[in-house]
């Protein structure tokens, strides 16, 4: 059912041995080619439009579900909404990677919408990759939407990577944090070229004892530009971070809006962020040990990334 | 010339001995009622619109301006332009405190719209006090806006304080500066009751090796709100520092939204932001040396705003 293409790019934006184990769906070009629901985890199509809904029975442990899109080869905007409602005390790890192959298409373009909801005393880890390759001169675009609510004593980690290779990407992400709920997010993202990156963080410390940190670690190289808008809202007794570190190369442009917003005077926010280029010392340190500087440069890059 | 009730006011926004001492201009409900020029500086009026044009001849060192506003009493919104010139080489401090003494009137405003250029090798110190009181209801006003200009290897060091009273204050400030151009600027903000405090700011590093170091430290209690927009552009090989550090308490709420956007490898931009309330055992260790809770708060928040 899977074309060697599409095997490679499943295997940027996931892992295959994983993906074949656990529940998943794989949406090729707009279709599901691939879908297994376990005992726990059922997934459905979605009655209304295009999309599944992932639903995991409560006290579901160490189970994964994967839900990779891909698209090949196709001038398309494929539009998906997608719902996972994770039950009480669960612990489980989504993948939603995104990975797009274009040799020919001028623009191929994916646009997912996402509900997740981490019910009472859950445990979630969600992991989105986006990746792109092509061999011609074609448009790759990724946009997402993301609405999170995170119920009582749940916590929700997220890991959310840009490898390579996408032109524009631009990602909303809303995240309601209610009682004793913790969100834990690391972003890493990669432009070179004429990329564009946009990332829209908000994040809402709604119940007692919420907690928020946010990672944020980018590189810009060639001419691309990221802008980052990161909002915590402090609305009860709670503690939010945010931190953002770019390095900058190039003709490349950073802009990061890391804001706070306390309305509650037992909210503790704190915010860091900084852009600079990468430090010399560094790169004459590894040059000093036989690299080239573009080896050195590359090396440091790996590192910040990771 | 200056009766009791300008006398108390202008003693909260200046220094009286050094405003007498120095070149000066005392403006009180939309008139100047004392002014002196000195041999290096020439106070006039502006010829188009209210507002006075204050000329520093260059190699001015170790003098000062003192250009205070003062509204007592009256039903008015107080307009008014003011340019400040500072010839190259010269190291002299401008004093712009403005105080609105209100008993009967039910809004008084004043609007001063600045513009301040810092010539080339020059050193300013622009020191800004705002301050209202009033013994009724009534609401006391302040907007100002600043666009300031430091050419190659000037200094401006600026220490911007609302004391005290102000109902409702918007600053917007725009820096632009130019080759090895540093910017220091020291805010801080006391806000209570149902006041509102908004400050923007833009600090665009334009020239190579050009710095600029903001720190604002905020007290909000109260229903009071306080909102910060604070955004430096790295715009050449350059430093920028932006820190923000409130305390909030009660139902106050602040919003603190400082911005990085660099379009130079070479520039270097940090921020760190932070919103919290006092410290309990700060509180807790002034009390068991016998002050009362509302006294350690005070000690506390004196020492923050320093």
């Amino acid at each position: 059912m899977v074309n060697s293409i599409e095997e490679k790019v499943l295997s940027e934006i996931d892992n295959l041995d994983d993906l074949y184990k656990g529940a998943h769906n794989i949406r090729s070009n707009g279709k599901a080619i691939s879908r297994t629901s376990s005992k726990t985890i059922t997934i459905s199509n979605k009655q209304d439009k295009a999309g599944i809904n992932v639903v995991v029975s409560p006290d579901t442990k160490n189970e994964s579900v994967h839900v990779p899109v891909i698209i090949s080869n196709s001038d398309i905007t494929d539009t998906v909404y997608n719902t996972f409602d994770i039950g009480e005390n669960s612990d489980v790890t989504i993948v939603a990677g995104c990975g797009i192959h274009n040799c020919t298409a001028q623009k191929t373009e994916h646009v997912g919408i996402h509900d997740l909801f981490v019910r009472k005393g859950s445990k979630v880890k969600y992991v989105e990759k986006h990746y792109a390759e092509s061999e011609g001169e074609s448009r790759k675009v990724f946009h997402t939407k993301t609405i999170i609510e995170v119920e009582e004593n749940g916590t929700l980690e997220m890991e959310l990577v840009q490898i390579k290779g996408v032109d524009d990407s631009k990602k909303d992400l809303e995240v309601n944090l209610h009682k004793n709920a913790h969100l834990i997010i690391t972003e890493r993202i990669f432009t070179e070229l004429n990329q564009e990156a946009k990332s829209n963080l908000i994040v809402n410390l709604i119940g007692e004892d919420a907690s928020a940190q946010t990672i944020s670690r980018t590189v810009a190289k060639g001419e691309s530009k990221q802008t980052f808008n990161f909002m915590i809202n402090g609305k009860n007794k709670s503690r939010g971070h945010i931190e953002c570190d770019s390095i900058i190369m190039d003709k490349a442009v950073v802009t990061s809006v890391p804001a706070l917003c306390a309305s509650c005077e037992d909210a503790e926010l704190i915010h860091e962020a900084a852009i600079g280029k990468i430090a010399s010392d560094q790169i004459m340190k590894l040059m000093s040990l036989g690299l080239t500087e573009e080896e050195a440069q590359e090396t440091i890059l790996q590192g910040f990334l990771k």
